[in-house]
């Protein structure tokens, strides 16, 4: 497996990186076609905004470049850049001198069933919900215990994604996807400004919807307002969409505005 | 600087490890005396419960002669023992076939000025507050963002300490300490059901405290109670008490019990 430390090949880090620490970082899991990262720009976007956020200065120039070169090395498959805030021996406070490190990894594309993205797929109700923390709200970082849990309420391959509410039982996103539904023609996805993780992919369609002139809203989404939805989907940027069929006894259609955004998702990822 | 990674001497851990990807494992901060780890039996029942709640298989009595060997090697100083949940490529679900990996780390002891024991110290009111997450509360665990963010409000030597509330603006903890408050001859700290980390010094005073008779409440603690306290200290295994004396311009006398319990904790920390 193809793997590199702040540009150069290797299979290890350092112990005191503040990364394995505290999970003192960020991540970008990017697609690689024909060796060019899919929707790059909207991956380093939202690595900047993080960046920002978490105020680790990041050389983001060399980060483009170096994701470019290994892309070009990867050719198919997924890259995976985790930037860390560095090395620091004990203690939350990063020493002043700390430099931001970048880890990528290869591997190769997840093999998901066709039949999710034809089909649909059944939601697991997670029972772990999302904790609300405004200053980490959709920033994709390295503090992920809540997703492990809530990915290990289920092992059958009868669910392909699971749904999670935040902790006053608002609608936010599946474990490793963002959620939309689809009511009276309009478009509704959670907003994200307690939990969750603001998507690449859910970035991409909302600025699809608006070019399409869909109507549009980012609002509190509650368990009945998903559950009176006509039609449901997730998506991320590895799989594109998937139609939302069932969660436990409810059952969604597969609508026209669902086939629409995963035909212009698809489009976007060339696959 | 003395390091191991499943009890044989390393500098690196793996890429793959879920640690570093999501901060998915326990860690445990342990003070070394004459090549004896302190509060030793505290420190891995802490991790002990941490492995039960995480769903992290580990040989906990490897991870016990393991550590009392790293402490003879250390002799005087720090061991920082991470446990993580092992290897995975990718995605939140754990492989079957995952092994805990122990990272273990030798620090000197922290050079904490004399004064924040002796005269006592001030708390910086830190804006970052803790998310409430009852299946993370109380444990040590790698998922550290919050306090990264708190401890990176203030770089001045004037705060020995930061103070956390949660969301809900209870206050809970210091970034890195426990806290108490004595009021009308009661000891009082804040329960810890929702967030923060249920620290081995804190639990260790507790049984004095009921050893000794003193009236003790763990209970939701408001910033009004806490400046009508008589008396407020913080804790932790490798400092022990430290008096509390100020809070942005409020003031408070370092008090008897204070006195008591900083003098039992210091001779269990043996300094």
């Amino acid at each position: 497996m193809l793997s590199w430390v702040d540009g150069r090949p290797a299979q290890a880090a350092s112990l005191t990186d503040r990364g394995l620490a505290y999970g003192d970082g960020l991540f970008e899991t990017i697609g690689i076609k024909g060796g060019q990262p899919q929707l790059f720009d909207r991956h380093l976007a939202r690595l900047a905004e993080g960046c920002q956020r978490l105020s680790i200065p990041a050389d983001l120039a060399l980060i483009r470049a170096e994701l470019l070169a290994f892309a070009a090395e990867v050719g198919e498959g997924v890259a995976k850049l985790m930037l860390t805030r560095g090395d620091g021996l004990r203690g939350y406070a990063a020493p002043a001198s700390a430099t931001a490190r970048r880890i990528l990894l290869a591997s190769p594309f997840p093999a998901y069933a066709a039949a999710n993205a034809e089909q649909g797929v059944r939601l697991f109700p997670c029972a772990t919900r999302l904790a609300e923390q405004p200053l980490l709200a959709g920033l994709k970082h390295l503090n992920r215990l809540e997703q492990v849990l809530a990915r290990g309420e289920w092992r059958d391959s009868d669910h392909a994604e699971g749904l999670m509410l935040d902790v006053s039982g608002r609608v936010i996103e599946g474990v490793f996807s963002n959620l939309f539904i689809v009511r009276d023609g309009q478009l509704i996805t959670p907003e994200l400004d307690r939990c969750g993780v603001a998507g690449v992919m859910r970035a991409e369609l909302l600025a699809q919807a608006k070019t399409l002139a869909i109507p549009l809203s980012i609002q509190p989404l509650s368990l009945e307002q998903l559950l009176a939805a006509d039609e449901v989907f997730v998506c991320n940027s590895l799989y594109g969409v998937w139609p939302v069929t069932a969660l436990q006894g409810h059952r969604w259609p597969v609508g026209p505005l669902t086939r629409k955004l995963q035909s212009i998702a698809r489009d976007l990822l060339d696959c």
